[in-house]
Parts: C-alpha cells; sequence; structure tokens
C-alpha cells in the first residue's frame, strides 16, 4: 500500500469498459441479424467478453490498491461486475446458440438485442456526462434505460408466450427458454449499471 | 448533501415495504385458493409490486442523500433490495401463469403461498419489534421464518418429484418448473429478509 | 457490544469453513463414482452442507459481535456466503438426483466433481497459506483455481450439447440439466471464494 499513489481515473476505467459493453452491443445486433458466419462472428463477441475481464481486472486491482476512491468503492466494485456480467450474458446466449446448433436467431431475439444496443449507447453518454460533471441529462437517461428494460421484459414475455403455448418440439423450446432468459438477465444487469451511475449521480451532484 | 438535514426514519419506511409485502402475499393466497377472475386479480398483484417498487426507490434516494444512518446502511439497501426481489419474484410468478395460460394453481402451488403469507405476517411483527426497540421475541421470529422456508423447500421439492417423475407433458413441465422457481425463489429472499433483520438486532441490541 | 472483546480469528472460522467444503468435494466424488448406497451417501452429503450451516452462521454471529476486524468485514461476510453456497449447490445437485430418481452419475457429472474436488484443495492451501502470512503462491493458486472453473465451463457445456443434441427424453433432459446448471453453479462460486481471497491478499500483503 503506497500512501500517496498517482490517482487513480477510475470515471475513466469505467468509461473504457462500458465502451467495450456498448460495442458488444453492436455486435449482437449485427450478428443477430446478418446470421450469416455465425461461428466466426460468435468469436469476435467472445473477444468482447474476454476484454470485458481485463478491464473488470484492472479496476478491481485498482480499488483494492486505492485506499481513498472518489466515489464510494462499493460502487465501482459493483459497476466493474455489473458490466462484466451483462458481457457474460451476452457471451452466454451467443455461446448457447453455438452449442445448441441454432444459427436463425427469433425476431423476438433480434428486437431484444436492438434494445441492450439502445441501452448500451444510452449508458456510454451517461458515463461521459458524469466524467465531464455535467449532470444535467443523467437523470432522464436512466429513465429511459429503464423504460428499455421494461419493453425487454415484455418481449421476454411474449417470446416465452409464443415459445410455450404453440405447437413446439420440447428440446426446441428448452433451448430457446435458456437463450431467452440470458439475453432478459443480461438486460437486468444493464438497468442495474443505469441505477448505480444514477445512485453516483444523487450522492455527488 | 445537506449537513443537518431532517432526520430519516429507516425504519419507517422498511416498515411500509414490508407491510406492503405481506399484504401481497395474503392478496397471493387469496387468489391461489379462489382463482375465478384470476387475470383481474393479477392486476392487483402487479399493483402490489409497482408500490414496492416505489417503496425501494424512496428508501434508496434517501439513503443517498443521508451520510449518517441509524443502522448501517449496507443494511438498509440489502433489506430495500430483498422485500423488493420478494414482491418481483411473487408477481413474476402470478404473471408467468397468465402468460402461460394457466388459472389453475397445484395444490403444492397453494401450500407454498400459505407459507409465504405465514412468513409475511411474522416480518411484519419482526419490524414492529424493531421499531418498538424490543427485540426479546426477534430471534424466536426469525427461526420460525428459517422454519418455514425448510418448509416451503421440501414443497417445491415434492413438487418436482410429482411433476418429472409421474407421466405428464414436457410442456406442462417447463411451464410449472418455472413457476415454482420463482415461488421458492420469493421464499429465499424472505428469509434473507429475516437474517439482516436479525443481524441488526445482533448488532444494536 | 462488548469494546475489548477477545481476539476473534476470522481466518481460523474461514479456514474451518473451507476444510468442511473440500470434504464434501471429496465425498461428492466418492459419491458420483461409487454410485451404490446413493441414497446413504446423499446423507453424508447433506451432513456436510448442515456443517456448513453452522459455521456460516458461527462466521455472521462473531462479525456482527466485532467491532474491529483484521480484514474487511464484507470480505469476511462474501467469504462465508460464497462458501455456503457452494455447499448449498453441491447439495442441492446430489438431492436433485435423489428427488429425480437418478442414481447413475453421467460421465460428464463425475469430471465436473473432480475438478469441484481439485478446486476444494487448492482453496484449503490458499487459506492455510493465509493464515501463515505466506503469500508467495496465493496468486499462482488462484490462477489454477481459474483454469479449473474453466474447464468445468467447458464440461458443462459440452454436457448441455450432448444432452441437448442427441435424442432424448425431454424429461430426463429437464431433469439433467437442471443438476448441471446446480454443479455448474458451484464452480462459479468457488471461484469467488479464490477471488476474494486473492483480494484478500492484495490489500494486505
Amino acid at each position: 500500500m503506497v500512501l500517496f499513489p498517482k490517482k487513480i481515473d477510475f470515471f475513466e476505467l469505467i468509461d473504457r469498459a462500458i465502451d467495450n459493453l456498448a460495442k458488444a452491443t453492436d455486435h449482437l445486433v449485427d450478428m443477430f441479424k446478418n446470421p450469416a458466419d455465425f461461428e466466426n462472428k460468435a468469436k469476435i463477441m467472445y473477444e468482447f467478453e474476454q476484454e470485458g475481464d481485463i478491464l473488470t481486472h484492472d479496476i478491481m486491482k485498482e480499488l483494492n490498491k486505492t485506499f481513498l476512491t472518489p466515489i464510494d468503492r462499493e460502487d465501482i466494485h459493483a459497476l466493474a461486475s455489473r458490466i462484466d456480467d451483462v458481457l457474460d450474458l451476452m457471451w452466454g446466449a451467443v455461446d448457447r446458440m453455438i452449442v445448441y446448433k441454432i444459427t436463425k436467431p427469433s425476431s423476438e431475439a433480434i428486437s431484444i438485442a436492438e434494445d441492450l444496443q439502445m441501452t448500451g449507447s444510452i449508458l456510454r453518454k451517461v458515463i461521459r456526462e458524469l466524467r465531464a460533471k455535467n449532470y444535467s441529462h443523467v437523470q432522464e437517461h436512466c429513465i429511459e434505460i429503464n423504460r428499455l428494460e421494461n419493453r425487454i421484459d415484455r418481449l421476454y414475455r411474449d417470446a416465452l408466450g409464443k415459445l410455450l403455448n404453440e405447437p413446439n418440439d420440447p428440446i426446441h423450446v428448452i433451448k430457446w427458454k435458456d437463450i431467452y432468459q440470458l439475453l432478459e438477465d443480461a438486460s437486468d444487469r444493464a438497468e442495474d449499471i443505469a441505477n448505480i451511475l444514477e445512485g453516483i449521480v444523487l450522492k455527488h451532484a
């Protein structure tokens, strides 16, 4: 433990992690809408997940070395964990499609991916506003993310209804239920990120 | 951040949130035992879930504005989160029944709901004892909640055994497995509430 | 709250809990490789889970009574919770096998159990090194646990592929998917233990 370490800019580290997350959501939409060559596109999603692992690990390492942090350390910890979760879950959904030999995303999966992409792009705005100490739009952006999460909830619900109530092979149902669950969980964790960022603004603005 | 803000009574806020949770468990038993008009009764469950969202949000907002809290802020945060979880999960179970077009709760679902109701009513007692600084019965009440959680565990286990070992349509199995899982998770999170309250007493009594 | 209580050795309590966990992983491998008399062996697994409950409860009780702790209280709390989770999940997998009347573990389940056993034995080494303030090998041990977790991930993935892509009875699929999920979750929570221990070393070494 160094007493006067160089100042760590945690917001910059979080910004890089969110930027990586937002790029991963762009890629998810691209691969769901253009599923040709799905396996190779999945490999790129894996790279985003791996990059997320490195960025999370870096944040945790700096956090453990730093005695005083500009924002509450539990908030930094929670942000890094939730960003990592979203990437793990998106990668998990894509990987499950590979394992289950599904290479044609359903229309509901595409819609969920598009809303995740919008969420990613708003999260990028929010973290940049926080870095610029420009707090006036943070709350409305977070409300917009809550709205998107509710929309993904409804898409998930509709997808489950269609899957379980229409005549379908049970094995097909089990596979898709798994994939939808992972995408829905990714959305929940992305909303957590917005809630933590909103909480930081409430404490510091 | 105001230096000398008006004192926030966090126990009162938690009490209101637990009271809302307990009322929701009463409603769950009512709608499971009298499933006529299930869709309209589900709407009332949704209102409890929405009220829970508002109460949680209020607690988190006050928590972010308050520098010194009478009880550890992580305990208040965890209580509000777990109360919110129980309501989300109970609403989730009911909503899944609507999505899956199931309007006749199984006898196991009814038994689980009745034990959740008892849990809700004991939680209400505990928070009121805490507010009255009357700690002598808190531990026995929390043990009673642990006992109820164990009973729900066994009901869940029996329900799964019946569902999976008796000849059943796989789609029917997938639907009910989902609903039982949500009810069992609600029970786990309700036990968490008891454990946090017990921990607060151990720290402060 | 006593001002100068006798010093609690939290590392000793954690060591006992990890030792119990490691013994439970030994037993899991034994019962998976020698599944004769599965029900009686399951009862012994239940005893490990119960012992884990008691050890976790003891740690939490001491934590609530202690004002100053040698390591961050949230780290102690998280360690005790994750150790408890691993035992709950291993017991959950075994219990689900009983409920589902499965008494012949698959080869993938055996391989996962063997990797859990190795993880348990490395965790035991790490906690003993921490107690001896011998930090030089902690990081490599934790990397080894991460490697094992990745291997369990791949085993889980392969098991799911085999289960869902080969012609199988859907009910059989649902049962085994559940069991694999519990074992995979146990592995994730075991990796969390390694990560928390590594974090403690980074903060204190």
